[in-house]
Order: C-alpha cells, then sequence, then structure tokens
C-alpha cells in the first residue's frame, strides 16, 4: 500500500518533507535562461506562431524549467522522500509546459521520489474518470491502454461529493496510488466557506473530513492510514488539532509551511505521538532559496539542499522532538 | 461585456445551446480511426515511448479526436452561439491531447463560437493566478507576455474561497472574459456537501450562490449579469429556482441535459420571464448522435447538427414557449 511506502520512506529519512516544484519562468536564475536554445531543441517547435529569433517562447521556458526542476532534484532526491509538482505552473506555459510537467515526473520517479500532482481535479463520475485515468491509471487507445501523466499521488476537490471522488479512489486502489482531498486549505479566505458552521454543529471542512475518512475506509494499510489523504493546511493550527483527532486513519499533506507563513510548530499537531500521519510542503522557500541572504552565493541547487537540510532540521526539533 | 455579447449571440440565433466537446478517443466512428496516420503527422512524434507501427499512440487519438471536434464544429458552428471544451478528456491523451485542446479552442474561435474550458480550476491566490493566466490572460515570458489556452469562459470551483477567485475573476475583468463557478452540480452526489444545511438557515449551495452573485458585484454588464457566472446543473430544478430568484445578476452555465436525464422543461425554471440567463449544455447526446437509432445512417457531423436541431427546438418550446 503505497502510504506504508510513503511513510516508511519518511521514517528512513527521518524527514516528512515534500519539495513542490511549483517552477515558475521568473524562478530561474539567468544562467538557466541562457541555456534556453540549447534546452529548446528538446522539446517540439510549435507550429501556431511566428517570433522573433530573441524572443522567448513557451518552449524556452518549458525546457529551462525542466532543466531547473532536474538540478533541484538531483540536489535533493537523496534527502527527502517526495516532489510535489503544481499543474498550474505548467500549465501556463502551454502544451510544452504539460511536457516539461510530465518529464519533470518522469524524472523524479526516474531518481527515486515519489511523485505527487497537485491538480485539485474535480467533476462528475464520468468526467473524474478520465482525469483519475490521466493520472492514476490508464486511458484506453482502441486495444491498448497506456498511462498519461504517472502520478503516485494526486490532490482533488470534494465539492462535488462521492461520485466525483470515486473515480479517484477506485483507481487509486486499483493502482496502488494515493489521492489527496482537499479539506482544509492554508489560503486566508478558506475559512469562507470551510469554517461555516452546519446545522449538525459540525465545520463544512469537519464535515468534508468525515466524508474523507469514508471514502478511505476499504483501503486502510499497515499502519492504519488509508489510500484516500487529506489536504489540512499548516495556517490553521487549531483545526488542523480537531481533524486530526477526527481523522485516524487519514494522512495529511500539510501546505503553507514557510512562505505562507506557517511554522513547523504550527503543524505539529498534524501528526501522531508517533511523528507518523502527514507530509509537509515547501515550494518557493525551497526553489527560491538561492535569492535568500542566508544562502547567498550559493548556486540554485545547493541552496536548494541547504533549504531542505534546514527545513529537516526545524521538522525534526518539532515533530520528533529530535 | 462578453456576457452581454453572448446573450445577444444566444438571442439571434434563438438557441442558448452550448456543445460539449468532450471527445473521447472510443467516440470517434471507424474512419476517423483510420485517418489516424495522416493525422498524426499533424502532431509530434513523442520520444518517451517505442510502438509497434499498428499501435494506437496518444498523438493517433488526438489527431483523430481534433478531426472530428472540427467537423462537429463546422457542422454546428453557424446554428449554436459556443462550444464548452472539457478538460478531462483531452488531458487523458497526454501532451498531444493537451496540445488537441489547444487546437479545438483555437479552431472554435476561428469559426466565431464562444469558447469554454470546462476545467474547475481552484488553488490558493498565488497557484490560481498562473490557471487564470493561462486561460484567461497572459503568461509572462522574460519581457513579453502570450497566452496558453484562449478561452472565452473558465469554469472554477470555490471551495477555498474569495482569494482562490479573485485571480480569475480580476483577469476576466481585465480581458473580457467570464468565469462559472461551481454553485449547484448536475450529479447524483451533489447534495452530499451542496445541500447540507448551515446555522444560518441556508444550504451550502445557498451560500456558494450568494458569494458568487458578490464576487460578480462590480463588473456587471447592460444586461444586469455579471462576468462571475454560475454551474448550476439540469437535474435539481428545486435547487435551480431558489438560486435563479437569489441571483439575478448571475448568468447561469446549465450542465445535466440530456444523457444525465435533465429535460427542457426541468432546466426552464434557470431562465428568466424573459428567456435570458443560461446556457444550456449537452456533450455526448450531440457528439455521439450517429449511434442513435433516430439519427442511424447519418454521418457523425450532420447527426450532430440534427441533435443540435432537436435540442434547440426543444429549448425553444419550454424557455421561449415557441
Amino acid at each position: 500500500m503505497i502510504f506504508d511506502s510513503l511513510i516508511e520512506r519518511i521514517g528512513a529519512l527521518e524527514n516528512p518533507t515534500v519539495v513542490g516544484l511549483d517552477t515558475a519562468y521568473d524562478y530561474l536564475p539567468d544562467g538557466l535562461r541562457a541555456v534556453r536554445a540549447a534546452g529548446s531543441a528538446k522539446l517540439r517547435v510549435r507550429s501556431l506562431r511566428l517570433r522573433a529569433p530573441d524572443e522567448v517562447t513557451f518552449e524556452d521556458a518549458a525546457a529551462g524549467i525542466l532543466a531547473f526542476n532536474k538540478r533541484v532534484v538531483d540536489a535533493v532526491c537523496d534527502i527527502v522522500p517526495a516532489v510535489k509538482v503544481q499543474i498550474a505552473y505548467y500549465e501556463m506555459y502551454g502544451p510544452a509546459g504539460i511536457e516539461a510537467f510530465e518529464q519533470t515526473l518522469l524524472y523524479a520517479k526516474s531518481k527515486g521520489l515519489f511523485v505527487m500532482t497537485d491538480a485539485k481535479r474535480n467533476d462528475i463520475g464520468a468526467t473524474a474518470s478520465c482525469y483519475a485515468k490521466a493520472y492514476l491509471g490508464l486511458t484506453e487507445l482502441g486495444e491498448g491502454m497506456e498511462q498519461a501523466f504517472p502520478s503516485d499521488f494526486l490532490t482533488v476537490n470534494g465539492y462535488l461529493g462521492t461520485d466525483g471522488i470515486k473515480p479517484f479512489s477506485d483507481l487509486a486502489r486499483k493502482f496502488d496510488r494515493g489521492i489527496f482531498v482537499l479539506v482544509k486549505t492554508s489560503n486566508p479566505s478558506s475559512g469562507e466557506l470551510q469554517d461555516l458552521k452546519l446545522e449538525n454543529g459540525m465545520t463544512v471542512y469537519e464535515y468534508m473530513g468525515s466524508l474523507v475518512e469514508k471514502w478511505g475506509e476499504e483501503t486502510r494499510g499497515k499502519y492504519g492510514y488509508s489510500a484516500v489523504g487529506a489536504v489540512v493546511g499548516a495556517t490553521h493550527p487549531a483545526q488542523a488539532a480537531v481533524l486530526r483527532k477526527q481523522m485516524p486513519h487519514t494522512f495529511f499533506l500539510i501546505p503553507g509551511y514557510g512562505a505562507q507563513g506557517g511554522t513547523a510548530d504550527d503543524l505539529k499537531v498534524c501528526f501522531g505521538a508517533d511523528g507518523v500521519g502527514g507530509i509537509v510542503n515547501s515550494s518557493r522557500g525551497i526553489l527560491c532559496a538561492y535569492r535568500k541572504e542566508q544562502y547567498a552565493g550559493m548556486p540554485f541547487d545547493e541552496a536548494a539542499r541547504a533549504a531542505c537540510l534546514d527545513m529537516r532540521a526545524d521538522l525534526r526539533r518539532a515533530v520528533y522532538g529530535k
């Protein structure tokens, strides 16, 4: 069961960190922007537009982003268990960006990392099945089948209810993948809808949490966690503490550490007394570490590794008490 | 204002229909599957996998789907105002599928159709901005800017609240595009979360509806509808009637007609007395019309047109009383 393997890898590394590859072109150092001509050759040239030779194209941006991601992956793959690729940052570069997304997944996988696709997909059953096939399963092709964007984990949005989630949880079970359902998100407005009190006394996020526990019931692994995880922001410790008690079989993906203001002490409530139960995401704080004073002068990949080591120390202290 | 233009186009055609291009490879007639060799040439060959020459690839599927979509667009562009492209059906064919998605948008636009991307995107502010740029705005590229997937309208999910929606509504206003926020979806389980009663007496979907009215406040056009629309399923007429009264400035995108069981008489409550206020989606019912007995023997594009004409007559009767 994939959450068992993830938990064991986190334990072996003593590091519940997932590095977010939310790579925008403007995060790249000048050096990588300069290799665009060479990089572009790796991605097909688009027929739709004509450009001046000195103009940056989506293909250039995608090639630079892929090269950047590969160097970050090389720099951290021995100290972190997983990467989370935020697909929005690739969609904004068109089909070339989607190719860079796909190749980032494959490269991270080839380096032994668990790969999470952060896409927050959601739709009615028939359409949700298409998304599920794309990220967690296989797409039918005449007699054959193939996977579009191989991911170990996928984030999804549960606003549509059970029949919008089942296609994902069914394929997660069938192919030993996992999903994370948005329960309590890390953004400032998350409370507008999620914190509303229901007639039955629960909040909307607590109710979503109860649905997530139900959706995972039949897929619990040896550590008690199901294939249906939850996204619970580090920026709302009080709510996270409630959810941790309410959702004993649900593994948490925890965004909001660092750039968004969540601290290791805020998010330790997402973990059980055994230090198990969640994985913490940091994206910009690692990708753009080379721009911070404390890592000044380091190449971006060395700075990313240094930032990961500092984050690991911070989490070990807060979560494992080491 | 784009909803003004859409309303005028719907009025001129007396047809509040949006054709859903949710095109799966297995919807294609054998004829189009056969042209794959020719079609493939239009899309780049993928480097990642080697295949037997007779094996269907994502590129083959994407080329066939694009050819199918173009013929459907040609067959209906003079009788319907808009198409809705469901991106899940393209993501499942990998990067080649995304190219077919992009080229479908561009082709439909070139035929004078309003183009809706149904992607139900959602994320926290910074990431939502990336999605908004991709579909509604422009992506920065060094000194320049370019649009990834030009869409007149985009569907989004509001579970994250205002700061997850504002990046979309801001770009919609800036570039005269529109968004549709999920309020009451057409699927059987939609009530699980959406119909829950809140302490304040409202249901979750009613509360989401009130947020949508607020999000659109500053972008109302000459017909009183804002740039922030709502998705309201045809399969829940009682709730739709409540929402129509509660959301006088919100234009509805109405899924669920036909294949999902919603009838024209069910969904007429989504329209005002003037017959304005919504647009009705049908996808499989039109794309796969050629497989239905009533259109037997017609080529798929003629059958799609015939199904559109039948749907138009049905909507004219129910919505316009003609």
